[in-house]
């Protein structure tokens, strides 16, 4: 096992060459699609890719292009997000959002070309294997990002803000629309490594775990959290009537269920043999910017 | 060999069941998938890829759900070229356009949707072959719709909108934006067949030569056709400033141009042995439009 900087510098080093290695893109959707890729973030799906994948006996290095292929999916999903349409955000990571910088029309192309580029990807490296493992990888990255995974959540939040929160509505978006991309990272991850079925099992529920933690410690900054440090507007939930999980559960609600998922994450991690430390600090670090 | 109407009736009866084998999908999007889908349309590229891996001796059962996902990528891209950003249509095959039907933010997801469940399907059905066929045929059909095929024609289209047509520019639109996605029906037809690859090249060779005519046929109706035969209006392109052959060729330039392509077309698929009169037919056909 690597730190989290060793596999953060593989993403970084990869990211635009892997998009250029599908050949001469047109020099307008290239640049938008660079300047989402570039604008950063912590790069959390394709390290956790890593580094499940290198857990599990696999090769971070085979792994890589799946990696990537994730924060694109990643990319995609906040572009379109920010649309007029859907969000409405002019600012996305303290630069103009997509839309803003390049308009609306090459927005939603940039869009739609960073989720065929990660296909691309994915199948030309899938390709190039003696089994099915990228095949299967593939496949797990394309079921959490669609239309019973990340594309169902993002729906349900866009067409029935402003209703009235309930468990059941507040949990099925923050599974589909967080949690199944970073679920995606650790099944991936271990298809690649051809890991056991219970061990995938297992993947699933830590990513899962994770994934809701990472919401509800983002819920709770977007109330109590200082925009200056954060880096982005805070109190947009309530504005905008998000479903969130505080609007639920309240603040020292959503803390209680943050910490429960975070246990759930590493209970799940530490049935798997090996050193988990990456996996349990992860969670652990996640649950304290809301200590 | 089949017919055209037997191919057809394969696809009709299993797109929509496609979609719905992948789950629970929320209700609003999967209302708005199913009804651009069911729009119609005459499913020239999965009836063309079902009948190139029949011809080169593959099961075109087998091939089915490649084609179903082929029609989900050909749907999701009148989705988002419909867009007010886009080329703002309201109407579509006779009906509202899909923003005007659901709102522009449930179009785009549809859009994004159908792409997603296109690969997700493609790469189930590929997790569960005994060989890398399936994940060849989805590889092909990602890069002829990715950012160097139908994305990289649609981004040109959009942003060069006004500019004056050139040989090149024209071409690179055409071969993107239309004839990328029928190569793609013909290349994945024959990676399911596990062709060799001296075939496979034909195949390609076959789609773009008739994804070419079909463009060229396209043009010139819109300049002589009869609004009420096509089913939607004429004379759109010049009116949108368009880089159309006819604007670069005329209207009697372009029908050479469409036979030459149409013979270019026949020409490719006369080198594979068989009884390829389907091909032959398909590619007649579509020219005599403009006869």
């Amino acid at each position: 096992m690597r730190d989290y900087a060793a596999y953060l510098r593989m993403v970084e080093e990869a990211l635009v060459p892997a998009l250029d290695s599908l050949g001469e893109i047109p020099p307008r959707l290239r640049e938008a699609m660079v300047y989402s890729l570039a604008a950063g973030g912590k790069r959390v799906r394709p390290v956790l890719l890593l580094a499940a994948c290198d857990l599990l006996g696999g090769r971070p290095e085979e792994a890589l292009p799946f990696a990537c292929a994730l924060e694109m999916i990643h990319t995609y999903s906040l572009i379109h997000d920010d649309l007029p349409a859907m969000d409405n955000d002019s600012m996305r990571r303290g630069k103009p959002a997509s839309h803003v910088a390049f308009g609306e029309d090459v927005a939603i192309l940039a869009g739609d070309g960073l989720l065929s580029a990660a296909m691309e990807l994915m199948l030309r490296t899938a390709c190039g294997m003696d089994s099915l493992r990228g095949t299967r990888a593939a496949e797990a990255i394309a079921r959490r990002c669609g239309v019973t995974g990340m594309v169902a959540g993002q729906t349900v939040d866009v067409t029935e803000e402003g209703t009235a929160p309930t468990e059941a509505r507040v949990s099925y978006i923050h599974l589909h629309k967080t949690a199944d991309l970073i679920t995606a990272a650790t099944e991936a991850g271990a298809c690649l490594a051809c890991a056991r079925q219970e061990v995938v099992e297992a993947m699933v529920r830590y990513g899962q775990a994770l994934g809701l933690t990472f919401q509800m410690v983002d819920d709770v900054l977007d109330v109590v959290g200082d925009a200056a440090v954060l880096g982005k507007k805070t109190g947009l939930d309530a504005a905008a009537g998000k479903l969130s999980r505080v609007a639920l559960r309240g603040v020292a609600g959503t803390r209680q269920d943050a910490a429960r998922a975070a246990e759930e994450a590493k209970a799940a991690i530490r049935t798997i043999p090996g050193d988990t430390d990456f996996f349990v600090n992860l969670a652990e670090d996640m649950l304290n910017r809301i200590a």
